[in-house]
């Protein structure tokens, strides 16, 4: 096995999957060549799906978007992103098809991320969380509702509290050995903002994360999400994200909660509010007694804080995090420590 | 415009499209870097014209294998030719899909060519003989025939002599600047073998090759084919080959053309005359007369002078040429003159 770091810089691990996983890899790579990027592995929608179940492959869609925030080619990114709009391949992006591609040339997807990489010239490593081919499940502890899959757990209005559910993988799923290894030697690891049901949580679950996670020396940074999902995280606190982060971990590893202080404008919260998401409240008392040390910030990015907001196009990508003001906090805490 | 070439080495361009082209280039490129195929863009069978007829696109097939054929990657050259063989995109190889993608994206088939040249790292340039979105069409003199479209040509037994047909594209197509600019820059140019009427053909007649293939002081070079095309060229010799050829060009532009004298085993030749083709007879009294220099040699690959050669699967690949001995004799003769 390689060494997912090499020496003398200071090595990241940034754990999610999606644009919360973009957003931090895009900014926390400036600071280090040493970035790990360990991508969930659940996916099951839009065109990451029909290549799932028409070539029995593993998920790309999570993967392809963790190799573009580090890669350095703009003409190489805009390929990988590229999708098509019509004919046989209409919905499907070229990095998906590639991935494919290349996991079944070679009968192993990591070997295909790899290749993918030089490909694109990428600066660090995208390491998938497991090598194994598995679906979401999520079931209620009396057993009234059981969840199957994650393209429907994430379209689901859940009809009671999720966080007395159980979320697990069918079959059960291994961690890749560069994922524990990543985790391990890491000086910082980043819990990157990102759906709890559908993306962190069911990378966390997986057998040997947590265990990795309390093993590991590395300072322990969850970034906490801006806002709830709708029908699924309706009035979740900032602790309340972070108490279910450990509980899919099993293990409360947490040393920093950095959550969001500034406000959106009331545009850009009317927006959201009129889609049914909040932006998350911030428990003070409550996250002055745990055993993490939670810190505010003024973490919003620029759009959220415009003003005249509702003439733009493409309203659920308003409430961003400010992704450099976010891993410059990370890179000084560390330092400083 | 790039030149095609850079200064002190040979100068070597490629015509043609196909299997023919792709065994010359791997040849001729281990004696330089300064090699350029020029291919022919009327294609439109396949998993090339499904692209075509979808996206509108221009085809991608030949110059795929022309990019494959100088990349010194296996890894990238496996991964260009692989097919799937399941699902939505079954039948559609990698290298097509990549340059689709990389023509929707940029708007210019020129410029697609040229990304997917550096991800390969390539040796040399592929250079599409026009950039004009074409399709072929071959009509007789009395009109009484009318062929459209190479893959319908391809699959056709002409019911009339197909020499005194007029081979054309619709709309007219003018040859790209730098296909003019390879042929007149190059020391040698080698016209490699292939189909008359749907590869060589399709390229020789747009407007500007003949033009610039009379201009060039390059060493030109015909390797003739080494069977015949049941339905099409049957009982063609090389002499009739190369007539054709300079038939489309529409002038007598051949300096040389080289041809094979080794005899397939008996095996190899029963295998192709079941399935109505025919070893190329060599009309030597007539090839003496020409204004170019005949010149047989034993150009034969081996597995078409094996024996027992029935046992072995994909016949049609039994009868290749020996492209590095054709590739030797075409530079020692350069050297010599």
């Amino acid at each position: 096995m390689k060494d997912p770091f090499a020496p003398n810089e200071i090595k990241i691990a940034v754990i999610g999957g999606g644009t919360g996983s973009f957003t931090m890899l895009s900014a926390l790579k400036h600071y280090t060549s040493q970035i790990a990027a360990i991508v969930s592995m659940a996916d099951d929608g839009g065109s990451t799906g029909v290549l799932r179940d028409e070539l029995g492959t593993l998920p790309p869609g999570d993967v392809r978007q963790c190799l573009v925030a580090l890669s350095d080619s703009p003409k190489v990114r805009d390929l990988f992103e590229y999708r098509f709009d019509a004919g046989t391949f209409s919905g499907h992006s070229f990095g998906n098809i590639l991935l494919t591609a290349l996991e079944k040339m070679s009968g192993d997807f990591g070997q295909a991320v790899e290749t993918a990489s030089e490909i694109l010239r990428i600066r660090g490593v995208v390491i998938p969380a497991t090598l194994d081919n598995v679906r979401l499940k999520m079931e209620w502890e009396d057993k009234s509702l059981l969840l199957q899959g994650e393209r429907v757990i994430d379209a689901e209005f859940f009809k009671q509290d999720p966080r007395k559910a159980r979320l697990s993988l069918t079959p059960d799923a291994t961690a890749s050995s560069m994922a524990i290894a990543a985790i391990e030697q890491a000086d910082i690891v980043v819990v990157a903002p990102g759906d709890l049901y559908t993306s962190l949580g069911p990378l966390l679950v997986i057998d040997g994360i947590g265990e990795a996670l309390q093993r590991s020396k590395a300072l322990k940074v969850y970034v906490s999400n801006l806002v709830s999902k709708q029908g699924q995280t309706d009035g979740f606190t900032v602790s309340d994200h972070a108490r279910e982060i450990e509980r899919f971990a099993g293990t409360p590893f947490l040393d920093v909660v950095l959550y969001n202080q500034a406000q959106p404008s009331a545009e850009v919260a009317a927006l959201y509010k009129a889609e049914g998401g909040y932006v998350t409240e911030v428990d003070g008392d409550i996250l002055a007694q745990q055993h993490y040390r939670a810190i505010g910030g003024d973490f919003l990015g620029k759009m959220a804080t415009a003003s005249g907001a509702d003439t733009l196009i493409g309203k659920r990508s308003l409430i961003r995090h400010d992704a450099e003001a976010v891993a410059k906090h990370i890179i000084r805490m560390y330092r400083d420590e």
